[in-house]
């Protein structure tokens, strides 16, 4: 087959023609499917519904210390909630602090901290003319959606498929005192299903950084969500913590995890992991903040979830289940786009594949999947400021939708793309 | 009998001396007792165990409007949860967010956001030279350390029987644009046990203050923690949502309550209830900090409480266990300390006895009880500072120990008042 980008411009009127055919054809369906954020379906929740008969009035309440978790306290979490939690963060239980149900709330939180009141002795951010941080693209709206609502000043870095562009990086920390931190979600990144390369990790452990209060957000929402069952396609990225011990900056990061996407989203266990005197400081502070998170349901995680085995035979169940989705989109944008001049991810992990259109084309994509009744992720969505600068990014993200539906938004999608592509070519 | 202040100094010293042998036998008895914090007795929290059955793998999991509480969203919280949560806030379900287990955490949060971004269309206090906050004093510990955190001057301001002094209060909210909230518990105030009139409700709605954005952070705590079966002895607090609609400051109340004290402490449902103006900002800044707060524990609370009903109902059993708790409080204190200056409150609902010995004494009181094996709140918690400029006010939290403990708990207590108070009669 011949590329649309050397194909003359009669065929490539013709082929518009033939495609509008087909894409009214979809729009003449009523369609109503959804393929825009990372929920997992219904098959997948199902999978989490023993935790729900983990906890009964008649089952023993006190926790492994004998704490009663029906009163207050336990500001840090219960220990064995701390233990379970430290395997997703790779790091001593002692360092750990499990709070609510969401991560995102816990990075709101210290983002917050931080401005009112600096950390570890440094000045309260909001005392500084300016803010910024850098944010690798394409990245997590949601990541971007906290430092825009903070007036953080937002610098893209590129990302390649070791993480972010650390000459990019090193070069801007060194310099600029204003800048106080970046956000990574170094295993199978979001959207772009990156793993984090031991030497990325450890650059950014070891870089010189103007402000002494420059902190690495480390998301790691994806850490044990592997797609393949073979542990040798598994991700391994680094532990941040011991890469900047290692380098002597013990108090640079702050790990981020939760079991929203193992167990129930919006009900599931977050916590964080930083250094002693890190954890020392959140924890005084937040003590002001709340007397203590739920401990029923750090007990129920603890109970079924029990440890890193049982996590990984919890996760190996997901797997079997969005494994088949994932295949399904290779599939279907292999067949239908070879001759459109765009590419995407192909994730041992994580919740997304992501995909780069020809420039130009993103929104019109976008907006084109919606007048069919497929919703996908805004365009600019991974870009601080909803702006990509090339317009040709698309989340995709393919797991709450059973997959019949996900086979059909797939056609509709591949369907828009070439539309897109093709009017792109005919307006040049 | 004769009062300590009208006894001889010997009298005194032959009494010390008796109170020093009695003392010394508590001491002796190795105890660890706790009237230190409010919290539910182990056979309160049995009363909400069936909380536990309610939501089991074979339940039905969506919301009424058809929500599978299992996934992502619902950031406000599930609209039956903010219909049940309306009773306790005393407002129509719109204008209700619930949130998580914590009403504290949402108070604090509110107060980081109007820090941080100012709140419709005022200043980001941050930027402010100076923050002020009224504090009716004795007051709740923890609320005073969030203004604390955030360097907010906290000014005291004096209780009586009908809530804060009004006179004071216009006074300074009249001519000082510094001054940006106050601290109101106004049903069964911790500790006092004061119930706000209805005049102290509407002069607080009514007057002139000279910050737009001065806001009454109204915590209702104990709204429905009343000690009396009779509902004629329970307190009925005007609504300050209607107050302040009704004088013409529709935006200045945000209302806070919790099951926490109703349920399970750390486990219960917390939310807020503001105008809609309020509610909208809210509701916009919070999607940014959370996608959504556990459903499923506001699912589980709507379906055990089920309505005003069903809360009064179970508020019952609260009180027929802690009653007798405060009945044994008020003997113990009128049968033993008839002859010190002292006096104490009578609440009818709540967690506290509010204790006022001879100034000067309780530190010192709160010091020997503590050597003697009986845990109390700090001497100074409920002021602002920890600075109780009389050193007079003890809060007495009746309702963790098992009744056998407390009576004896009161029994030192009371001994250490007597000691305390003959001591600086004869350092005077």
């Amino acid at each position: 087959m011949t590329s649309y980008a050397q194909t003359s411009s009669d065929e490539l009127h013709a082929l518009r023609a033939a495609l509008e055919d087909e894409y009214n054809g979809f729009k003449a369906k009523g369609l109503s499917l959804n393929m825009a954020r990372g929920k997992p379906s219904a098959a997948q929740l199902d999978l989490s519904l023993p935790l729900l008969d983990i906890l009964s009035s008649t089952s023993d309440l006190r926790a492994a210390d004998g704490t009663d978790i029906r009163n207050y306290g336990v500001g840090t979490g219960l220990p064995e909630a701390r233990t379970l939690m430290a395997v997703l963060l790779d790091d001593d239980p002692a360092n750990v602090i499990v709070c609510g149900n969401s991560s995102l709330n816990i990075m709101y939180d210290e983002i917050a901290r931080c401005m009112n009141f600096g950390t570890l002795g440094c000045a309260p951010w909001a005392t500084l003319d300016t803010v910024k941080w850098l944010c690798p693209v394409p990245g997590y709206d949601r990541h971007f959606a906290i430092t825009e609502q903070f007036g953080i000043e937002m610098i893209n870095i590129a990302m390649d498929d070791n993480g972010p562009c650390m000459d990019q990086v090193e070069e801007l920390v060194a310099n600029d005192p204003a800048i106080k931190g970046i956000w990574c979600v170094p295993t199978y990144s979001n959207p772009g299903g990156v793993e984090y390369s031991d030497e990325v990790v450890r650059r950014l452990a070891r870089m010189t950084c103007a402000a002494p209060d420059f902190r690495i957000f480390w998301d790691n929402a994806y850490c044990v969500h592997h797609l393949d069952p073979d542990p040798a396609h598994h991700a391994h990225v680094l532990d941040i913590g011991a890469a900047c011990r290692e380098a002597g900056h013990p108090d640079r990061y702050l790990k981020f995890a939760s079991t929203s996407k193992i167990t129930f989203p919006g009900a599931g266990v977050a916590a964080l992991a930083a250094s002693p005197a890190n954890i020392a400081e959140i924890a005084r502070m937040m003590n002001v903040q709340t007397i203590g998170h739920d401990k029923f349901n750090q007990l129920r995680h603890v109970r079924f979830l029990k440890d890193a085995d049982g996590i990984a035979a919890h996760m190996a169940k997901h797997a079997a289940i969005i494994r088949p989705k994932f295949d399904l989109v290779e599939q279907k944008l292999s067949e239908g786009l070879a001759d459109v001049d765009c590419h995407w991810s192909t994730p041992r992990g994580g919740y997304f594949v992501c995909f780069y259109g020809p420039a130009g084309t993103a929104k019109r994509i976008v907006e084109l999947a919606k007048e069919a009744g497929v919703t996908m992720t805004g365009a600019g969505a991974p870009f601080p400021y909803h702006k990509d600068p090339e317009d040709s990014v698309i989340r995709i993200a393919p797991t709450l939708p059973p997959i019949e539906e996900l086979d059909l938004a797939l056609d509709v999608f591949v369907c828009c793309v070439k539309l897109a592509s093709v009017e792109a070519l005919l307006n040049d």
